[in-house]
């Protein structure tokens, strides 16, 4: 914990894996880290496969250090069976950023998170942040929903679109307004680029009410390193909203709370249902479901039934209401 | 019951709108329905956004009644806050479907569905099938891993991949390659589209175990109507494998059992978790959270240890262990 404190990569990266692969870690390791996190500006960053967000998130890393800034980057993939760097795009960031040491960049895949890539990623989080980072990047890759809410569990949540996607705003919109507080139109020199940031710009005007902070529009060519610099003071302005309104405060209360919650199911779940689906009773009970002796909703009933008649005492009464 | 025994479309809807609207309807309507399932063949359609799932699907629901087989759709979009047939395209084929008795089209957003989009998804697969639909659909829109799960629980699941996605094939194989039954390169007319097909074929040759059962690789021009035969061959080919390997048998039963434990998880926060954060002592140990004294996983402890005194008699024992 004092090579992370010390903002030590090796310690940083050494601690990640430990949580990530040794479930007896996570506890010890987040309790000893915790005391010492809420300090970092945590950014999401999200968006479609094609629109760009690697070389964006590149260049908004070269921004963030050029204002004095460390910066953490955690590129989750939900799609990716890799973790520990293996994804192409951030194996070349993590190469063009190694001499620098205010910089950290960790890929995170689906594998081995038992416990959930929400989880795993808020874990990644708490510990950059412990680690002294001053802002904290979180990459996703997609805009499904698993993306969105990773995305969304941050101060500031950017929405890359790459021009062009014709019905795609569309298709996309529900799920995306509510979380986006800044959007990107990347590769603004795309023909179609004017066109889209147009629709985002509708669908906002669209809205039934008025927001006390309307999402910004920003136009990037990452490549080429334009609007990078217009995007970061946009971040910072949402920042800055956010704690003047008071709502910094509110939004990290809410997404602790949810992680408390969800973390509270997961042990539940680890204690209560795990042992008892290991069991040939629970096999014969699925043999009845196959053969439409007992439907699925009565079969889970009987899971907690049993459960609670044999590892939990005198639960009958509460159990029942399942 | 009855109304949906006999193929009526109107008792269809009401009940599928009853279970997702209506916590306390589920649990008799699936009961009720649930002995006359297991006879549909059921087969997920995914893809992203702009890959022309809704066309396919609609000269897919031709080639199916062609066959002389009935046929229900479920279109799932967990980024649509709509339900019940909002959907532009879905309304659109509901429309040209309307006056066939043997097609029952249903749109399902992710409003309403507190026991998951999954579960919900389930409940209606399960109505179809007991309506007495020979073939049930289930098109989902997005490959992020929730909308790959929802795909991946049917007995083939038909990936749509649109050409001249670039290194999008390469971003969202990890996931896909592992759920895809057959592949599917709309739009074959497009002049990326052999180079998609040879990706894919790529991705599979370069998997390190050989496979019983190798996707096929599809090409159709769904606007034309041209592929969407052979692409009914070739899941019905898939099908028969299914049936031959026995596989279908051990597919079906382990969606199920997925099913049972879902159905466990969600009864158990219900009964445990939700009575207890909705209290002033949460709301404290939350405030404690925030200050930094406890940290997330302390908190959870928290949550359950109360919980085990107050509402579920002697369990501290069995609950210590979270």
């Amino acid at each position: 914990m004092n090579g992370l404190r010390a903002g030590n990569r090796r310690a940083a990266g050494r601690l990640i894996t430990l949580v990530e692969n040794h479930p007896d870690a996570v506890e010890p390791v987040i309790h000893a880290a915790f005391p010492f996190t809420g300090r970092a500006y945590v950014a999401g960053i999200t968006g479609p496969p094609g629109a760009g967000k690697s070389t964006l998130v590149d260049e908004l890393i070269r921004a963030v250090r050029a204002a004095g800034l460390t910066v953490g980057v955690i590129a989750v993939d939900p799609n990716s069976p890799f973790s520990g760097g293996a994804i192409l795009g951030d194996r070349v960031r993590m190469t063009r950023h190694s001499s620098d040491q205010g910089v950290y960049i960790r890929s995170m895949g689906a594998r081995g998170h038992l416990g959930g890539i929400s989880l795993a990623t808020s874990n990644a989080v708490t510990l950059l942040d412990a680690m002294g980072k001053d802002v904290v990047l979180v990459e996703t890759v997609g805009v499904g929903q698993s993306e969105l809410d990773i995305a969304g569990a941050t101060d500031t949540t950017v929405v890359v679109i790459p021009p062009g996607l014709g019905d795609g705003v569309q298709a996309i919109k529900a799920g995306i307004m509510e979380v986006a507080d800044v959007f990107v139109v990347n590769k603004a020199d795309h023909p179609q680029a004017g066109k889209t940031v147009a629709d985002i710009r509708d669908l906002l005007r669209m809205e039934p009410r008025p927001r006390e902070w309307v999402p910004p529009i920003v136009q990037t060519v990452a490549t080429q390193n334009e609007g990078i610099e217009d995007l970061w003071i946009r971040m910072q302005q949402h920042r800055a909203f956010l704690e003047r309104s008071g709502r910094l405060t509110a939004r990290r209360r809410a997404r602790l709370q949810r992680e408390i919650v969800e973390i509270a199911e997961r042990k539940l779940r680890l204690a209560v249902l795990e042992p008892r689906t290991d069991t040939t009773e629970f096999e014969e009970l699925v043999d009845d479901v196959v053969a439409r002796n007992v439907d699925p909703y009565e079969a889970a009933s009987r899971l907690l039934g049993r459960n609670a008649h044999n590892g939990m005492g005198r639960t009958e009464g509460s159990m029942t209401t399942c």
